[in-house]
């Protein structure tokens, strides 16, 4: 077995990833949970770490690499943001160091984006971005990164441009958890996916953005005057939701724009039912591994040997 | 003093609201509460509407005229729903009388819109349409209703064409309270409103729909990078939705057409100034004279020495 060269730890608002990492670049061991920046702000950061290094047995003198929300003002350690427009590899060079940890810990910065109109910020996702086309790509392409607040990022020949939040999965939850339509998709969970009306809302609220309030609605009124079924309502909602972030994603880019889609398991599921109903094509690079390539690819620039 | 002709009631789903009407029309009494229907239903609905008459002392023999979501079926007595297209008089026939009362007491039915992609439903802003419009009303217009859940109601000739409901005020709740905006917003009550942020939303989310999500999302990253005030964050909240309902509810409406908008108080101010922004005429008609007007209709039509 390969020695361990570095852990890898993608530290978000309510979830912790951390991977042991070999010299030959292969995943020694892995840990997950949902201690996450809001709760290891309660609990202490250098805990949480610590005890995930033990789960994976990291010996004691291996470095550490971390993107995400621990860096955020609330976070650990404030990693501050390269402003757009940027090149990728620009992040490589801004990570801090913890003070005062047994070994080299370093946290990569965010981005932001400091347009008057459209202020943006992300941490994480500059990573994943990272790993998912490497810093020297060519050509523009959207790069739609699906979540709590869904990043599209507009790149070109290796150099961000801009980027757009939406804050899609976040609302998908406020909506289905704290109004009226709290009823309307009770039970949906234990039913099978209403595909036919993820598709249609996808469709509808892509061509119609602007009916995206009165499309919730119809998650109630379907009900009331069709049978709609709760799966039928919750798929009205997430539908709505995915198809008016994409439209939104792609009205800054041109129509012929590449689009790579960087998610895994449920939600890569969902986004590539949408590209398709909307006749848009796509690639889709793993969520998992492309944050492992962009922590990859800073590890190596701070310790290159 | 005039005698008294009827009661006229407003019973909404979180609000209650009670007339007492002479014969020559004018208010002899008025009482209000909290007990709409999601408290009637668990207190009983002939309670609460007993102590209201007792509140403004309504002789034995007066009838009630109640509209809104009494009538539904989670209500008092489901009065059903009139099926658009229809004239807007039909509902003044289509009354329901709530059986072993003391005293006459009839439901007005609500309107439905039984088309097959934009199910549509609403009980209660019929009949401030009837009461805003008139029985007779002639051209077209595109009516405004602001609230909880906005109706945008398109009227030819005294016929309901069509009509839309967008989750405005709901949504604004659920996005302030329920999503990560709480902290933005947190402290805006007690500060003055942002009206240039709040214009600046609406024009963004009229012309741009599909950023409506990244416009919520910018009520945080506009905190994160430009300081901007809770009252700010709030403002941009608001706009964004009611930009994006005019744009909606304006979607199926030729440019040309007369905008009716019936509100009052705080929602009346804010779409007046949305309007203005967006630089659309329009006429403004009380929404509390609005559905006393209605209620008088039905009256009139139910009880007509």
């Amino acid at each position: 077995m390969t020695n361990p060269a570095y852990v890898a730890v993608d530290w978000g608002t309510s979830s912790f990833r951390l991977w042991l990492i070999g010299k030959d670049g292969s995943v020694l061991g892995e840990s997950r949970s949902d201690e996450g920046m809001t709760t290891a702000a309660k609990t202490g950061f250098a805990a949480v770490l610590a005890a995930h290094l033990a789960k994976v047995s990291a010996p004691e003198n291996v470095p550490v690499i971390v993107c995400g929300m621990a860096g955020a003002k609330q976070g650990w350690v404030e990693a501050g943001y390269i402003d757009v427009p940027t090149s990728l590899s620009a992040i490589l060079t801004g990570a801090v160091s913890v003070p005062g940890q047994d070994r080299d810990v370093r946290i990569l910065p965010g981005l932001a984006q400091r347009d008057k109109a459209m202020p943006d910020v992300m941490r994480g996702e500059e990573t994943q971005l990272l790993g998912a086309l490497g810093p020297e790509s060519k050509g523009s392409q959207a790069v739609c990164m699906p979540g709590t607040h869904s990043k599209w990022v507009h790149v070109r020949d290796g150099h961000v441009t801009g980027f757009s939040s939406f804050m899609t999965g976040e609302l998908f939850e406020a909506i289905s958890k704290h109004t009226i339509l709290a009823h309307a998709v009770a039970g949906a969970d234990q039913m099978p996916a209403d595909t036919a009306a993820f598709e249609a809302a996808v469709k509808a609220a892509f061509e119609r953005p602007a009916m995206a309030t009165n499309l919730f609605f119809t998650a109630r009124s379907g009900q009331l005057l069709h049978g709609l079924t709760a799966a039928g309502a919750q798929a009205k909602i997430s539908g709505t939701l995915i198809g008016m972030e994409i439209a939104g994603g792609l009205s800054d880019a041109g129509s012929a724009v590449n689009i790579s889609l960087v998610a895994s398991g449920r939600l890569q599921g969902l986004y590539e039912t949408a590209f398709k109903t909307l006749s848009l094509s796509y690639t889709t690079i793993d969520a998992d591994t492309a944050v492992r390539g962009g922590l990859a690819a800073a590890a190596k620039a701070i310790w290159p040997n």
